[in-house]
């Protein structure tokens, strides 16, 4: 049976958020794999005993220290041996456990995780992308959203490479297209950088890597033109962060215009009712939670990273997307297909 | 009286939509400034004689050549002379007009401005800037959004003062805030780039030049919590494309919504009305043909862009900006505060 790492202390609602994700994960599951719950005894042990939980898969592990939002990545990953990022990811480093899944300090967690775990053999730089939503089904990924910055031609191509494994993989799209986002769609355009990484991109296509269809805009992400979006941390952070402001940006203005049509008489509160369920309805493609969180890619075990207002719903497909990874032999995917020529 | 030279050729629905502007621009100021369109005469001729254009201060100069929108920026400024663009140019580099205007192919209006006009003394690179919609009063300005990509950190402040300036002395706010984009809020956060950009940027607050706020992040952008901001232009440009789909995107599924509800009985038309008139109210704040275009920031004289699908009162609102460029005397502000040490 595999076990799943769960920290307890990640994120802003957490222990509580957290306990109830773990509980819901391995009620719906029927138990289908074992937790570890790490945290501090004396946060976690008063709310685990507001539940049953002895018919359930789960253990608890005490862990001292706690990393926080605040904490700076290098620098707590070497001075909170005792956290519970650090000592759950070293269960899985000692394969007592397969993954590791948190809604903590995600640079933190980054640094824990290549401290710990260390790299996939030819792996440059680990990565993470993001889910956006798109028109049509499936849903884009943006790499890299923030891990890295300063990249290099080379940490692009394989942040592509990678991503095409997990979507191959993991996700079950056979041939995932590739796009590098620029400021426009010519070959030629863009940075030295971006110019240069072009030409590496095409090199991958044509040995097979992944299928690329050269640039793509900003207003393509949305269009759906590709799966996979590949761009500098810095970028895919901007957008990443600017996307997920968005449904609260339209729902102060929708509010706004409702509320004048309420006042002005036009509209009564049936059909208010009405409209503002379509308007959330609307805002359903940005609902990132069903994944709860992404994998770091490129890191030699499973840590899953979620976002910091991650709700249970959020933790329990964390849960799953960990199990998703273990299962699809993602990372083993990723190890055959770098050490080839 | 003020003359404003007026590219007819350029745009996606030049010349038809230009000679609109143009007349509606004449016609609603009472003649107050004159007019030059310059464009192909068997194009723009037979168009204008639809109209009554006696009574404007309207004048028409044929110009034979026409750059496109897939002409290379620094070929055409050098192989099509003759065209409305580079001719138009011209005139204001002559005096015989204070400001030109165009539609057309941005890249190649930037490369000829900057050959025919110059720079203003002290201005490393011109740049353009973009408006964003915001909570509350007011708008945003992001720069650059693709005029420079590879930015130095010396070029990144410039925009910033540049377009400070701009805000105070054309658009009358008296204290614009600067936030510089990046992927944390923490000075020291991202690029080598970046983190010199910041040391600079609250240099240039120490000397009254900007109102520097520290860095922002992509979803501080819609919340306004600055009215200038900083970016490479591969982000800006990047930030701007896709903020431009998010009303096509929404606007999709919004019709996707609605026609389920109206299929299935839960709304009847007349509430669908309301709904849909509600929905596009709320899209008001994206709706920048209100500005119609913006200067370039940096070049010795006045240069308005619009975007390719311009409509006529977008051509009648960049008349307006380059009319308002010209009497709040944005240019000599520039050249004087950039010539302060």
């Amino acid at each position: 049976m595999l076990t799943i790492v769960v920290d307890a202390m990640g994120g802003d609602n957490a222990p509580a958020c957290v306990i109830e994700g773990t509980i819901q994960a391995l009620q719906e599951s029927n138990n289908r794999f074992e937790i570890v719950l790490i945290g501090q005894s004396e946060k976690v042990e008063p709310l685990l005993a507001a539940h049953d939980i002895s018919a359930l898969n789960l253990r608890f592990l005490h862990a001292p220290e706690v990393v926080t939002m605040e904490d700076i990545p290098a620098t707590a990953v070497k001075t909170k041996q005792e956290s519970s990022l650090v000592k759950g990811l070293q269960l899985c480093k000692k394969k007592q456990a397969q993954a590791f899944v948190s809604a903590g300090n995600t640079g933190a967690q980054m640094a824990a995780s290549l401290f710990v775990l260390g790299r996939i053999p030819g792996v440059l730089r680990p990565t993470i992308y993001a889910y956006f939503p798109r028109l049509g089904d499936g849903l884009t990924n943006i790499v890299d959203v923030g891990a890295n910055v300063d990249c290099k031609p080379d940490n692009l191509v394989q942040f592509a490479e990678m991503l095409t494994i997990y979507q191959r993989y993991g996700a079950g799209i056979e041939n995932p297209l590739t796009g590098l986002l620029n400021i426009g769609e010519e070959e030629g355009k863009g940075s030295e950088m971006l110019k240069q990484t072009f030409k590496l991109l095409k090199e991958a296509d044509s040995k097979g890597k992944i299928s690329f269809i050269g640039n793509i805009e900003g207003h393509d992400i949305l269009k759906g033109r590709a799966s996979i979006v590949v761009c500098d941390g810095l970028v895919g952070n901007t957008i990443l962060k600017f996307g997920e402001s968005i449904p609260e940006f339209l729902g102060t203005l929708f509010k706004e215009s409702l509320n004048k049509l309420l006042a002005s008489g036009q509209m009564d509160q049936s059909v208010a009712k009405l409209t503002t369920d379509m308007f959330k309805g609307m805002f359903e493609p940005f609902d990132v939670e069903k994944f709860g969180g992404v994998p770091f890619l490129g890191v030699d075990g499973i840590s899953i990273v979620g976002h910091g207002r991650s709700t249970s719903r959020a933790i329990k497909n964390m849960i799953y997307m960990a199990e998703h990874m273990i299962e699809k032999r993602v990372n083993e995917h990723i190890a055959d297909i770098l050490s080839e020529k």
